[in-house]
């Protein structure tokens, strides 16, 4: 079965709305960076998928990082006196600070507060906060339980570790007719939120699941890691490889009700960006195209100067520009099986771009070749305008996607049209 | 005499008549891809210039292509029982679909009408139909003419003869001072329709004419052909000198009223691109320059792949953009002598900016010379500047066309002042 | 002290005062191409700067032009035959026709109008004209004097000599830590009026007095030079060193009450042209920076093909575009302190954005280095996008100038955070 196949829009419909399964199955999950809610996400996943994991063990040496201590987490919780708990980690994992040491005591009301996090301008959600590399505690919680924190003392409990143990990551590589790779990416390190990245991984992992059922010419390699410190471990284990990528997608936010936003690769005009931004113009929809900037997911390890590889960032709406962005409303609400089918299918037809994508000669290049006398003249009047367009470009110079460019006409009828003339050898292949 | 002579009002006004009524001599003769029509055309155009004509035998391989059986044709009818010609040939030469096969027989109502091409919505109009590389037969005639059947049978007669023969084209060369060459072509495979394409034919004519009368630094070579199998077989007949042509146009189209269309070679930027646009931007007048596409007029030959010449396409008002294209409407009041010497008058434009524009060196290039002991300081302030212009640009890489973009003056100022600042020693040609 | 260390509002207050007395002092003298006017003018700014003069004979060839004679005035009039001076040298030395051979003898008044200029739009101003290449004689004078003239003879006088002499003009040469440099090019040749040019000659000065006081990369060269004349004597003396100058400023109209008009050097891509256009940009003020074209000051000169080099003209608002342009009105209340400050701060700016900018190369360029460990989360959120920016494009191809481009962050805080990282070793300076 070919890429081209999987097209239907029965089967996106279907896809978004296993993906919004998969997320909600995968929510109630404890993830940080290290530690067992990483290893049961990536168990999940590989119920579907052949993953692979890998464990890198604390202290190990990643460029300029250092793999930290893995972070475990049973319970967490402030009590009253009376023994109520009033922020409880059992309702969301999100009210104890990711990665916080262990700690038991009592704290004054006080003391508990310098220790909270909250957002007053959105007093009923609960915000999201990490700290990764300094050791410390907090909890959070929404603003409204915070301001009825009326007791002088509270008792407070992490029930956590944090010690020597492993950074876990999974990775499944999909070997294609070439050695030549297309990477994608997605983090698996966010606790209890939706978009940010529950989105991601399932749509990472339902493009595995379709690409395991199709011939491709490239190979695709799926990376599941942790945030920034997954991304250079990998990058660092497999430098040597790494040049084998020829384009490559950071796939995150990809469930909001909003429309696409590529992030281009730090230069600007890789095959990877032409092709997302073709993708995106032929949709037809609302849609924006954005320069690279250093920061962001990890596409700024990627294409970190030193890697410099061209991987793009694709999401629906960016970071920081939705509220329920790092907090308790980013929910399986916030997400929408329609948004996620969509954000499968684009990428699919990014996947076929570049499948398709390639120089070809025309064999007949003296003047145009008589097509009528080779049943070549097409159904659709597009159809032999296409098919002038590739003969007329084909100098081995052009691709297919530059021919699309210039032509304006649709990529696939482009790529369908030169399938034609390489029957009638009219094209070679380079 | 020099090409800046040609230039007067007076002139175009007479050269824009002497072409209509070239048009209106032309006119009835029934052309096609081969055979008298063609012939008699040639001949015709023979009066005015010393064209040279060239007889290629049926069968010849041209590339991709066979040069086909010669066609000709003494009458066409359709007749009612009482023998009432009801579709005439005599009366327009559009109304049998052109090499169309010979036939002769009675033909039910509901046959007829299978055979018969018109165009519903202009109901008066007559289509212009051929099947040049399908062996067939047809009528075309006015929607009403067709609507008007009402007997059940009809006597049909194409007195036509499809044999081996020869296809005839025109060349006509003016030598320059080099064998750099600027190609100029136009076909003449049209029957009887004015704008498509009998303005070309008579374009073409006149600029030879002219062109013939002065001294010039680029040879011309002026192509009167057959659409696309007369191309390619001058093409195939003239591959090893085709490389000669520095800058090219297919005339075509060049009588109607509307504003000049350029369409640029398929590189985009070949100084007959840059030399046409700035021709029309001085103008000050209406145009469009549009990109190439692989569609069109001989344009498409030229531009193959395997030749990539720098031929552009130069015409009024589009094919396909105007109603009366390929139907008799297209008659001896749709092109109009204004229109005529005007496409003249540009054409002759495009020819002074590519004999003038050359690239100088600046003799005195540290810091400007002194115009003013040289007596150069010019009549108008605009001649010092562009006096200033030409010394400071020409370092030997800057063309008088670049000049002339990038300081948005006008070419011929530019260039007078070329050769003033050429005649005191300032600059020296390469 | 850096350059850094003078950015003060209240110094650019003081400065703009400074350079406003400094032209009040320069108005009076009657300066020109060559003579004494020039040599006071020269000796007024050396008590300010170490500034060195040169003096170079009548008759010294410099490229395509010859060293004038020399020319000095005492006085000049036109009186009425009863002694009364209507028109009077001792009232504005605009009133001579600059570089006017010696004469006095009666004239009919016919005879002298026809040797006045005057302004007729502007009846009070007194219009400044030269005749330096031919010799000739002649008055300039308000219109309203010229119409007052009513008797039938004048006598007429010109105390002037013009003889073999020199052409003098002025140099400072601040040497900087290379032997690149940027020069600052200013005329010195205009009489009695303050934009065209004490503006420019008080703001080269105070540069000069200003980068006299600071260490400093690039080594600075002020030319205080006769127009025309005076910058092809200078660059043909100096031809050989030339190309040492690897970005240039002339200035000049830097008084005025309009906005910064930049004219980009003739390559119109150097890095004084980008730096210009960056300082401009982030003033968040209104300004023009527009295209080389060969006409103008002494960018002529240095903009000649033979010297091409990265020269532009700082000015407000350009000659030609206020009315007061060489005229009487060109006086001490047409400039302002404010704009001449204006002016100080903004060629500081440019320097400042020369003298940072530099290509690094990141030293831990294989992924993102971890800069919490180092302490160098900034202090605000633009400090660490800074950072990142400038981590990720310092792979050697890349300068502080290019990334602020792309960046969009202010240049001053892009080279604070690149020298913190320098102080990390997280970059080498190449």
């Amino acid at each position: 079965m070919s890429i081209d196949d999987l097209f239907t829009e029965a089967r996106y419909k279907k896809i978004g709305e296993s993906m919004h399964r998969m997320i909600a199955d995968l929510y109630p999950i404890c993830r940080s960076i290290t530690g067992d809610g990483v290893r049961e996400t990536l168990r999940m996943v590989g119920e579907r998928i052949p993953l692979e994991t890998f464990e890198v063990p604390t202290g190990t040496q990643v460029f300029d990082w250092t793999v930290p201590k893995e972070w475990n987490i049973r319970d967490a919780w402030v009590k009253t006196r009376r023994g109520e708990r009033v922020i409880d980690f059992q309702d969301s994992n999100l009210h104890v600070l990711n990665y916080s040491v262990p700690i038991r005591k009592t704290v004054s009301v006080d003391e508990l507060k310098a220790r909270l996090s909250t957002i007053p301008e959105r007093p009923d959600w609960v915000p999201y906060r990490t700290s990764y590399y300094k050791e410390d505690w907090g909890f959070c919680a929404s603003h409204n339980t915070v301001e009825d924190l009326t007791e002088d003392e509270y008792e407070v409990c992490i029930d956590s570790t944090l010690k020597d143990g492993h950074l876990t990551y999974g990775e499944l590589y999909l070997r294609g007719e070439t050695t030549n790779e297309i990477l994608l990416s997605t983090h698996v390190c966010h606790p209890s939120m939706c978009n940010d990245n529950l989105s991601g991984v399932s749509l990472a992992t339902m493009l595995a699941e379709a690409m395991g059922t199709v011939t491709h010419r490239y190979s695709y390699r799926f990376l599941f890691v942790p945030g920034t410190i997954g991304a250079i471990t990998w990058l660092a284990r497999n430098e040597a490889q790494a040049s084998r990528i020829q384009h490559g997608l950071v796939l995150t936010g990809v469930g909001d009700r909003g429309p696409i936003t590529y992030k281009r690769s730090r230069t600007g005009c890789a095959e990877i960006d032409r092709a997302v931004a073709l993708v995106l113009k032929a949709s037809d929809e609302a849609h924006r195209v954005i320069d690279f900037h250093p920061y962001g997911y990890d596409e700024r390890q990627f294409c970190s100067p030193g890697f410099n590889l061209p991987v793009g960032r694709f999401t629906r709406t960016p970071y920081g520009e939705y509220p329920e962005y790092h907090t308790s409303a980013d929910n399986l609400d916030f997400v929408t099986s329609e948004a996620l089918g969509d954000s499968f299918q684009k990428v699919l037809r990014i996947f076929q771009v570049l499948e398709h994508n390639r120089v070809y000669t025309n064999t007949n290049p003296k003047c145009e070749p008589q097509l009528g006398k080779r049943g070549l003249y097409g159904e659709f009047p597009e159809d032999q305008l296409a098919m002038l367009w590739v003969l007329n470009q084909s100098d081995g110079e052009h691709s297919l996607l530059d021919i699309a460019e210039r032509s304006g006409l649709e990529f696939e009828r482009i790529a369908r049209m030169a399938d034609r003339l390489l029957g009638s050898e009219l094209l070679t292949a380079q």
